[in-house]
């Protein structure tokens, strides 16, 4: 039983979906709020680059997109860490051919709409979302641009309209007992620049995620394809070092250079670009339930927003749409199964990315700057070297082993950072760091 | 200065504070989304009877109405407690003389009514409040029932709207940074009736609290100035004794007649009831910010809905109102410092009352009917009487103890159940409970 499906938003998420269903037979209509910008200019205000791993590249790859999409992406083997000094220090991800891909939002998001509309999806733009019932069975959206398009009607509609999603406030106004959440981290971020050198070249090296890591905040830069890297800088909005307490032009100055001195150099227009680009904040959403019955499921940043400081928040959308799909091949028409299985498995995992990601912020402003905790990475390399089963780091879990859930992935994180913790209070672990004995022991207290 | 302060409804609350408000000069208006209760009947759904405690009543004093009320209210001295063999055990609230107050809602909220127009409030009915924006300063209703109010400019505004609040909702779609969350119980609840007798009094013990405390769910019965008592079942929506089986009218006459055997025979109509009767949902909210510079704050369930088990949604929401009227005392024309004051001083209580009721929950649906807790509120008692200062039982400091912060007695509470749950494993604490030495031991573990 073939099904009319709605889709509410033509973002990432949205438009891969759309692939999905159409590929399955369904006739797929997508609402998008904003204009079309293949043929628009986008708006600023979302981030420019994003980082792909393996649980987006998977499902990318079942719409046979992966290699096409690694051809427009920048490979990143590790972070870059730019201490205040000016020293640099790599670290790798993961093993030796192990990386994440630096690839530009909207070129992806294009190409993903261009392939849905291919296999005969329909986009609407400029459609706003301003009622949505699913008992009643009523849609409507507005068109901003004062075009009409003709109403439909859907079997099914999925909310994959983002974080502030509003389906998902329609749903939240209209049904009782939903559960949601929405909380704010204490930082804000807002993107800079650094340009391509005056001979045409990357001004850093190419291949890592340059940080410079500062304890309760810091700076970041992913490289683009026109040889320039999207610098972002999260920061307090309040208190000592802060947005609130930079002001002036001289204010900015003043603290970039004593902060990111070899970053300054490389930033031509920073301070314009302080005083001119917006700041943005940081959300998590957490909610429930995702699905009504038969007839309505949220996906995405829409069910799950998270913060973007596990490079996570893509790939686990497109892991919704990947498994959501494999539950359809399951469960064939039996769409109250799918979605309820959709729900008890993604649930979980979308709770679990979301604390990951918080976590994630710690690690990346505090810890790599710390010797120990460098020390306590070298470790766990080696351990998944020699145990490539038995232990892999975090970090590894959730970028490099997209069969490993997210809510696998923070036990087993949670159980291996005990263990470390321990290993790390151990006296001359300076020198005894390579011992096989201590590997082994290590191992020993792995529970599976 | 005196400030044109508006209010956004007209609930006990909003009500309460509109009179404090003009005590001190303020010109206040209160628009409420509902039509004059003095003037149509009220729609179904809320509860009828509430528990007027401590709190409340300080509140209610300052106002010269706490005398007034206590005539139309009935004392309630402790827990009477049915078991499923018909006994009833009584459960003193606190010490000699001590007691919480049913009382009607309608008839409370109709007396600050009164009270507020007394003092030069005016109220306007059918107002749904569909703009609120401190910032650009709009403020619109929408007059459901047709009438044209001239709208009016406020210099600060108050949403006592209640848990679904319209202006919060306003609040949290148009300005960023704002946490959020909402979530429900497992179980609903449905109001059932006790009549008066035959020759015209009350079925049971009038000056009590009734519960039927059945491990996942619970009966209880507040007592009405009509000689009726107003029931309500506290029961989960699903799972094996739950709403969702209880299908017919067989269904619920076996499960009533076999769970509350001695209330059946007291509730005539209490199957007819069941099923026109709504099934209601149970919500916590927590949020912040609560303000926004000196323009704006939320007050009562709209800052912090929480669940009825402790009885003091309202006492809350009046203890609000008391509170920022001793900081308008304390800081004068100052509304910044006024309205971040009440800020910071309430939302911890605020937190700390909502979790107080949800743990009050399991204790009045399980705990109630087990010996050994009978037994350490009957230890608590005594302790109190020996030791007045030293321990006050948790459920006496939230109640009886208007000067302990809810936060300080969810502290306290925690600190106090820790020692006596060690207390209870003790051999023979049967016997050994009225031990003078043992009260010492208990008493030095007390921290402060």
């Amino acid at each position: 039983m073939k099904k009319n499906i709605t889709i509410i938003g033509a973002g990432l998420v949205g438009s891969l979906l759309s692939i999905y269903l159409s590929k399955r037979g369904h006739t797929v209509r997508i609402y998008e709020r904003r204009g079309d910008m293949r043929k628009e200019k986008m708006s600023a205000g979302r981030s420019i680059n994003l980082a792909l791993s393996d649980r987006g590249l998977l499902a990318l790859e079942k719409v046979g997109l992966a290699e096409e999409i690694k051809k427009i992406s920048i490979p990143m083997h590790g972070r870059s860490i730019h201490n205040p000094d000016g020293n640099i220090a790599f670290q790798p991800y993961g093993k030796e051919g192990q990386y994440i891909n630096s690839v530009s939002r909207g070129t992806l998001n294009m190409k993903l709409m261009d392939l849905a509309e291919q296999h005969g999806v329909q986009i609407f733009f400029h459609e706003k979302c301003t009622t949505l019932d699913w008992e009643k069975d009523v849609l409507e959206f507005e068109n901003t641009s004062g075009v009409s398009i003709p109403s439909s009607k859907a079997d099914l509609v999925f909310a994959a309209d983002g974080a502030f999603s509003a389906a998902r406030l329609q749903h939240q106004l209209r049904h009782d007992k939903f559960n949601y959440q929405q909380y704010y981290i204490d930082c804000g971020y807002k993107e800079l620049t650094i340009p391509a050198t005056a001979d045409g070249n990357f001004a850093m090296e190419v291949n890592a995620l340059h940080i410079w890591p500062r304890k309760d905040y810091m700076l970041i830069a992913l490289p683009n394809l026109d040889k320039t890297f999207t610098c972002t800088l999260f920061f307090p909005f309040e208190g000592e070092a802060s947005f609130d307490k930079l002001k002036t032009e001289t204010d900015v100055k003043n603290f970039f250079e004593k902060t990111f001195p070899d970053a300054v150099p490389l930033m031509p227009d920073y301070i314009n670009e302080f005083f001119t680009n917006p700041t943005s904040s940081l959300v998590t959403v957490k909610c429930f339930p995702w699905i009504r019955e038969d007839k309505f499921a949220l996906i995405g940043d829409a069910a799950h927003a998270i913060v973007p400081f596990f490079g996570q928040g893509m790939n686990c959308g497109f892991e919704d749409c990947r498994v959501l799909d494999e539950l359809i091949e399951k469960n064939g028409d039996d769409w109250t199964s799918i979605l309820q299985q959709y729900q008890t498995l993604r649930k979980p995992d979308g709770d679990a990315i979301a604390d990951l990601a918080i976590n994630n912020f710690t690690e990346m402003r505090d810890r790599t700057a710390d010797p120990i905790f460098l020390l306590q990475k070298k470790i766990e390399a080696r351990l998944h070297e020699k145990y490539p089963e038995k232990w892999i780091p975090a970090y590894s879990q959730v970028t490099f082993s997209p069969h490993i859930r997210y809510s696998e992935a923070l036990k087993r994180g949670h159980m291996q950072e005990a263990i470390m913790q321990d290993v790390m209070k151990l006296e001359n672990i300076g020198e005894t760091w390579d011992n096989p004995d201590l590997h082994e022991q290590i191992i020993q207290q792995v529970q599976h």
